[in-house]
């Protein structure tokens, strides 16, 4: 019995999680009202204030989880620093792969933290700095171009992935698997062929 | 006489028109009224309806010349095709130099037409369209890798420049030489050694 209310009341919290994901990325945080919530989820503005104290509450626990994890993922240029040359690209190929899948699969949080939220722009610094460390290792590595400067790369890293994102994954138009394999090529090695 | 009369409403003219670019990329153009162009002008209600008919229409021919300089220097890849490869990777830095140049020395258009217009998206697939084009056409002479999707990687050359431009450029943190060294490295050769 206890267990089956606990399972009824996850449940409950978890549809006006998703809903008001699908809320915000459609209508953006402050044009979501609560109302435009429980409305999406089929459930009565009681239900809510059970689970969540307000709507910033809520997407303070929506967007938590993920931010965590991209935080995550954006540190995983440091398991390319051990490496051999020769295992180096098919390593930042499954970190590029694994980015693109997790925006996949949370279309609406990609939106919402990614592209909608005011805090995009620190949010946008806090990825590049964690990229720029790995980077700088991966220099003192001898995987990474010495001339190029960290912190600019990783600039730049990150608006090909932004971008990418926007234009093919969340519009459909390619796949995580298809955008791994365009990025890596023109992240690891460039447009030029290098002079033979 | 005349000639006089000319280079006073030319002035003005002009005066309206740099007072309007730094009001619309300061507040944007919804929240810019004609009231406050004039009062930045120093000039009268008046003599902006000398000049033109509405705030759309002196938008319109603000941003016209930049947007027909911005696709003359995005299809400036086309100057690649017929080089040798040894000065391939030389063109491709004069060409961002040109192009990180003509932002730095028009911040305030820069602003209003790559980072505030509604159109902005249509605008940025067009970019995108222009040097796919070129890009194709360097990788048929053989200085493009060929197993590069043009498309993408078009979005993605673009996506480098654009932040490069609002994240360093406009924020005086680098100068357009700097930001030319650093993009072309980047975009030519990629971030990893090639194997040896």
């Amino acid at each position: 019995m206890t267990n089956d209310k606990l399972s009824k009341g996850e449940l409950s919290r978890s549809r006006l999680l998703t809903a008001a994901a699908s809320e915000f990325a459609a209508k953006g945080f402050h044009r979501t009202r609560v109302s435009d919530i429980v409305k999406a989820a089929g459930l009565t503005q009681a239900s809510f204030y059970q689970y969540f104290d307000s709507k910033e509450g809520l997407y303070q626990q929506l967007t938590d989880t993920f931010v965590t994890k991209l935080w995550e993922l954006a540190d995983s240029g440091q398991k390319v620093t051990a490496l051999t040359k020769a295992d180096v690209f098919r390593q930042v190929r499954e970190n590029l792969l694994a980015l693109f899948r997790f925006f996949q699969e949370e279309p609406d949080l990609t939106r919402i933290v990614l592209y909608q939220a005011e805090e995009g722009e620190e949010l946008h610094r806090k990825l590049a700095s964690i990229v720029a460390v790995n980077l700088r290792q991966n220099q003192t590595a001898g995987h990474v171009h010495v001339e190029l400067s960290v912190e600019v790369a990783a600039e730049a890293m990150i608006a090909v992935v932004d971008r990418m994102t926007s234009r093919y994954l969340l519009t459909g138009e390619r796949t995580a698997e298809q955008l791994a394999d365009d990025a890596v090529s023109f992240l690891a090695y460039g447009i030029l062929q290098a002079n033979e």
